[in-house]
């Protein structure tokens, strides 16, 4: 019996992510300990066991875990276990980044479409994917059925831009604009805000 | 009294930077209560609360925390009642990115040297920066005394710059290359993975 996603802590989804990747690495038969993935990983034996019982006892005692069943187990709980079209809007020096960063598509998050204001780059294509007006959001939206979309525009327009992607029916966002932006309750908004990372860092940093 | 550092949960960390940010909007004199900092940053007021017990019951029933004392007690904890000396390594996208993004000086990360391996970009300045050959690094960090390093390099560059980074003496490190990467236990390193983050939304989109 896997326990509901909702009770799973934060933290504990972030290490799914890199257990999930350690584990592609070990081909799809056997086992796998906890030991393993710890080294794998490098959480601690005891995190790693912890976080793995959130999916009911399914280890063997003495073998460890069933290496393709507990990867299919982490990409459903993860989402990862589709694919996930993804909208990019804005394609300054982050979006560009982003656009250019291989590791998405890997993990089946494919950007089907860049949006952007600039005259100067609506209509041109990069990396194999066109750029398109921001007015026309709704319309490609709905035509490729998008639902999800990474915002990498200016603070200042953040908060427009992802009321016309809630608007456009889009009910994932990941939002890299550095300020506190409002969704209705249906949609799912993580933010990245690169300050609290360093902050975080000069916590640990100054312990 | 205060409770130990080490104590605190990442996730409140994280929190912390929220609160001091929506302080900085509230002057310097007076009173905050709970249940306005948390319609301030968006989190719950027991959330807030039980945040705020870390730094030991300073608050006055019916008033509240002292604004400026709070912010003081958050910003030593967060490691920023001081200015940090950054170095950005790797000038591509997500490095020119990072070097226009303001918010870092506004919270006391200065990027005071950028390092790059491309001829085109060594002796040049951006944004006001100077950019450094990454043979340099050694030198500059100790002429410059910094302290921090932000790693902005392709994934199969990452762990040999990291190295350079840990023996020019740099003991915090916000690795942005979407690989495992090694430091010595006495270098703190924050790993931002963008696609660790969209696996994250991802898994609440799908709950």
């Amino acid at each position: 019996m896997e326990r509901k996603k909702a009770n799973i802590p934060v933290t504990t989804v972030y290490r799914l992510s890199y257990y999930c990747r350690a584990l592609l690495e070990c081909g799809t038969s056997g086992f796998i300990s906890s030991q393993d993935l710890a080294k794998l990983t490098g959480f601690s034996d005891a995190l790693v066991r912890r976080d793995l019982s959130y999916f009911g006892r399914f280890g063997i005692p003495g073998r460890g875990y069933p290496v393709s069943e507990l990867r299919e187990k982490i990409s459903r709980i993860l989402g990862i276990d589709r694919k996930w079209k993804v909208a990019l809007i804005g394609l300054g020096n982050l979006g560009s980044a982003l656009l250019r960063y291989k590791a998405f598509e890997k993990q089946g998050f494919q950007i089907v479409a860049v949006f952007d204001s600039d005259p100067g780059k609506i209509g041109k294509s990069r990396s194999g994917v066109e750029i398109w007006d921001i007015n026309q959001l709704e319309k490609e939206v709905r035509k490729r059925q998008i639902e999800m979309a990474i915002i990498a525009v200016p603070a200042d327009a953040a908060q427009e831009v992802i009321g016309r992607v809630v608007g456009s029916g889009i009910k994932a966002i990941l939002n890299f604009a550095p300020m506190k932006v409002k969704v209705p309750g249906s949609v799912s908004l993580v933010n990245i805000d690169f300050t609290v990372e360093l902050e975080r860092l000069s916590c640990v940093a100054t312990r």
